[in-house]
């Protein structure tokens, strides 16, 4: 038979939709194979920390489960998610002040595939979606797998910066480029440690609405703040300009894979629509779990609970950073799972990442949450997943990388490129949700 | 603030996307929200019957997994899928001829989202699938959603005519046309009720693989034949030349939503990278309950459970239409789900579905299985779901709409317009799949 269009490593090499080129694993993805050993402390990470789980509640609750309703938990379900869970996501939204009804909510596997959703429904190649600079690392990785180009609005501690946004949504209608989406995390930022300020909230809003742009608000940590109540969502100003996404991933637990979507009725129909083609229906089983949890369980109780384990774990990145690293500076959040770290002149996060994981610590690089190649100045750690001793210890040792760095720093002068180079997003990873 | 670019029935309307435009809710939606009533007999459905699954033991063993290995069922997982549950794929696959390595392996959200990954990492807009006439309605949808153009290809009794495929893929070269894939179900099709015949198999890879066209097999069925050993996948004949799409949710139960594709080396690497940007991970917890209960339960002994059941429901459905519409002619499945109907000269299924549905059955129109708005003439009966009484039942009022229709048709001349109008394809739903 004749060869194949393709390469010998490769028979469908040619075959490939334009949007598969620049889908490649990158050297990242690798080393953080090497992160993942047990004596590497790994501040990369972003999985919850689910060790207080109530195990022997929820092990009586899936059996019951089984046994009164398996014919319903195991078969398919309604593409757009259960009620039951629906009508659950609708009181968990409340926290957040959002006030929707069911029917406005879609189910999907995890918020990721919401963010998924939206961006096939509303992106065709060349559109724009505006971000946050930095921007969640698999936001942007869905970003360019619908061929979308981001463009980066800056931050401050108080979040988003409203003037900002005006001028750039301004000089992007003034270029003729068509931008579609404002993408935002409001609460706790992945992966930069800050809240959008209360008084933010609704001038956002008004200048996206005034330029016709939707806003993606992307809310899992929303629930996990350390102290006062929870800031009202971006939704809650203009429920018909927000697609408003949540995850029972950081407030439960993410192996069920349950995350939705609260959108505007007509876009909320075309998310279903697009959620059928894509899975069918998301799983019954986790959902009417999830159900059961929600319903027999105190679940605001255990939320609170996970938030005191969480400050306790910020307390000793902060204390470290301050005794190990005291010449650098970093957020200070107020909640969530992340601070952002900025590294004395000269470092490079990426250029360091190797070292750092030889000397048996990980992070994730700045460059990771930009699209545009810059973010070489920055580092993400993590404090959500290490105990406090371990978060410590890898503080330490950090500290003494980024002591060699800076020594051969100044010896060589500069490890950091020119910002703007080919950016090296990797796709989002357990590690680096 | 002024207002938004869309309508006042959708803010949103002049931002969607392009391949956003065709995602409608069709008439036959609501159709089957009427039809999915208690009183009506419905032959539309997909759902299999899982009232024969051992609950007791599901029940203790998710209790016993959750109590075991909580911690690692309800984290994150790997994004291609866990090595455990890849291991019992492969063992599964063994049952098709397909030798397989579990890392060739990539575990989906249901099949469904696996025929997604596939579709979005090789089609650009405007390249030609090539598929059965007629075709999986759920396939039919990711196609349209990937603004695929779809070219059927005919079928007989035993399946895909090699000449025909042969013949259509060189017509299409000649034209120019970049023919990027075969989508083909060959063990008891969905919805023909039809196998592929042994010989056919290697003359269809020989074909494909000649124009250097991937096939996408899609194998949801293959273990539920009711007589003989399953035939040889098309995989088992060039590993590298097709994609294997498997599922659990005709052998076990589809709550969990698992599927898998088993792919090229490098076509595996991009469906990693997509469905991580999709959807991060699929669900572990499903992964470990589906792993637990293929190594500590007889699943092969349901599965010759499931085909009894099965060949019980075809021989009701059979014998109904023998007794009542003798007069049509319908194929006789082997395995599966379907059996495929013709309409009577004169007849249209899409225009007779309403009457059906008031006279309190229901089936699939022959035109939601074609791209071309084609297949008026046929309709799709399943046996899978309503007991052996309620089949018959089914048939029978059926019967009394055809014999209706019929009567109109003299009276009046067809009701059936000329094939080639507006295709009128719903997105898969449960009662579609």
């Amino acid at each position: 038979m004749p060869a194949r269009t393709g390469t010998r490593l490769d028979p469908w090499f040619s075959s490939y939709a334009e949007r598969a080129h620049g889908m490649r694993a990158s050297e990242i993805r690798a080393l953080f194979a090497v992160a993942s050993r047990p004596e590497v402390v790994s501040l990369a990470g972003g999985m919850p920390n689910i060790s207080g789980l109530p195990m022997d509640f929820l092990a009586d609750m899936s059996a019951r489960l089984l046994r009164d309703r398996g014919q319903e938990a195991l078969q398919y379900g309604s593409g757009q998610g259960e009620v039951e869970m629906r009508e659950h996501i609708v009181e968990v939204m409340r926290y957040d002040g959002v006030h929707a009804h069911p029917d406005d909510v879609v189910v999907t596997t995890g918020s990721q595939q919401a963010l998924d959703l939206v961006t096939e429904i509303f992106i065709d190649p060349g559109d724009v979606v505006v971000a946050e600079a930095p921007s969640y690392v698999g936001a942007l990785g869905v970003f360019r797998a619908y061929q979308a180009d981001v463009v980066h609005v800056p931050m401050d501690g108080d979040g988003l910066i409203p003037d900002a946004l005006d001028r750039t949504l301004t000089a992007l209608k003034a270029a003729g480029r068509r931008v579609k989406m404002l993408y935002t995390v409001p609460n706790f930022h992945n992966p930069a440690g800050v809240s959008m300020a209360e008084e933010r909230r609704p001038q956002v809003v008004e200048i996206c609405r005034r330029h016709g742009v939707l806003i993606l608000e992307d809310n899992p940590y929303g629930l996990l703040g350390f102290s006062g109540d929870p800031l009202p969502s971006l939704k809650s100003f203009d429920a018909d300009g927000v697609v408003y996404l949540g995850s029972f991933s950081k407030t439960f637990a993410p192996g069920y894979r349950v995350g939705w979507a609260a959108a505007p009725h007509a876009v909320r129909e075309k998310l279903v629509l697009a959620s059928e083609a894509a899975i069918l229906s998301p799983s019954r089983l986790s959902q009417l779990s999830i159900s059961a949890y929600l319903a027999g369980y105190d679940w605001y109780g255990q939320v609170k609970q996970f938030r005191g384990e969480y400050e306790t774990r910020r307390d000793a990145m902060m204390s470290a950073l301050d005794e190990y690293l005291p010449e650098l500076s970093w957020t200070v959040p107020e909640g969530g799972f992340y601070t952002w770290v900025t590294l004395p002149p000269g470092l490079d996060a990426q250029a360091m990442l190797p070292r750092a994981v030889t000397n048996l610590v990980a992070y994730v690089s700045g460059t990771a949450f930009y699209a545009d190649g810059t973010g070489h100045d920055h580092m993400r750690l993590s404090f959500c997943y290490p105990t406090p001793e371990r978060i410590r210890e890898g503080v330490r040792r950090l500290a003494g990388v980024i002591r060699s760095e800076a020594e051969l720093v100044e010896m060589f002068g500069t490890t950091r490129p020119a910002d703007g180079r080919e950016p090296l997003i990797d796709n989002p990873s357990p590690d680096q949700t």
